[in-house]
């Protein structure tokens, strides 16, 4: 069975818990909670230096990092990744876009606003990071008029990395009534067949262990 | 012919310019200097809402953003990007680290001190950032101990894409010297046959236009 080293807060695993789920492999959750550090403790960092969540365990045992690499390793083979040249290099685009431009700044506001607080010293920070966040909101919006999903016309992984984090991004503060094509596209993913909501998808999971059982 | 909208001292643009020397395709170089704010003007935001170099146009006319993405698409089929389900594992892992971990830190880093300055009440940025730098570079520093190159025994767009900040780092005052994995594996890039230095490559494409000429 996969493990996945991961906290049901947080997008960056969601979006490896679904592509686990519609590619029909079952999953244990290891809990690394991230609002408590967990994921800057010794014990993970000697799995995943990077400190950071998800990590995903094959079943041979093989570890990786990195969520929009694990959607394309996840999907292999699968028409949730385009093979075609043309949507294969939309697809990197997007993830990439996503990795960049949208996560570090939609993310992080939601991750203070919502869970950890605002650190001492950051507020032109936030600013920051809302306004970028706002900016990737309005691209993608953008990237999204007179089409149903990012990438051809079907579901991808493309869509699955930027619904992760947008999908919560009111958690942050941001506006999603200012971007009509982004909510029409929401929609269209949630309605996607095998599609499961968030909180579902860990509820699911047997919990195997916590890395701050020990 | 491609086109690459980019800055010669943009390590992102040099990531593009290699792969296309590498893999045989001249290309013209349409300057956007980044420093004097072309990235962020209208006219180029047309181009690439995002407001990022590079930019590139395929013979087609096609434009595609994201430097990483490019070099998945531009290595396509070629032994610069591995097809075998592990090593491509590796290498999509590498390609999103460099992007979320290492290039946000010390391109940055380096972009501030080397050529615009650290901008005014961003001091507390700089520190946070040089930080994380240092962590990526150790993080990459472990990754390569043993290792001739990133991804199997060969170069692969992973290599291109983490040379591209981490040999100018210095520039940004990281202490190279520190991490002697690196220091190797950087000669072993440098030493592939093809091989082009980041000023030679820009200084050999012919300049079709700037962004600012108009």
């Amino acid at each position: 069975m996969h493990q996945l080293y991961g906290d049901p807060i947080s997008g960056n695993c969601f979006k490896v818990a679904l592509i686990l789920h519609l590619t029909d492999r079952p999953f244990e959750l290891i809990e690394v909670p991230v609002v408590k550090g967990a994921a800057k403790t010794d014990a993970y960092r000697a799995l995943n230096p990077d400190g950071r969540v998800p990590l995903l365990r094959f079943p041979d045992g093989r570890l990786m990092g990195e969520s929009n690499a694990m959607l394309c390793s996840l999907a292999r083979g699968t028409a949730y990744r385009p093979t075609d040249p043309v949507l294969e290099d939309r697809m990197f685009e997007l993830l990439f876009f996503e990795q960049y431009s949208h996560e570090p700044n939609i993310a992080t506001v939601r991750f203070w606003k919502a869970f950890a607080g605002v650190p001492e010293g950051k507020a032109d920070v936030l600013a920051d990071k809302e306004n970028a966040g706002r900016h990737a909101l309005s691209v993608l919006d953008r990237g999204l008029q007179g089409r149903e999903f990012l990438v051809g016309d079907a579901l991808t992984v493309a869509d699955i990395a930027l619904f992760a984090y947008t999908h919560v991004a009111e958690q942050g503060g941001f506006a999603l009534g200012d971007y009509p094509a982004i909510q029409a596209w929401l929609a269209r993913v949630e309605a996607h067949p095998g599609f499961m909501p968030m909180p579902r998808l860990f509820a699911d999971a047997p919990v195997a262990t916590s890395m701050l059982a020990a």
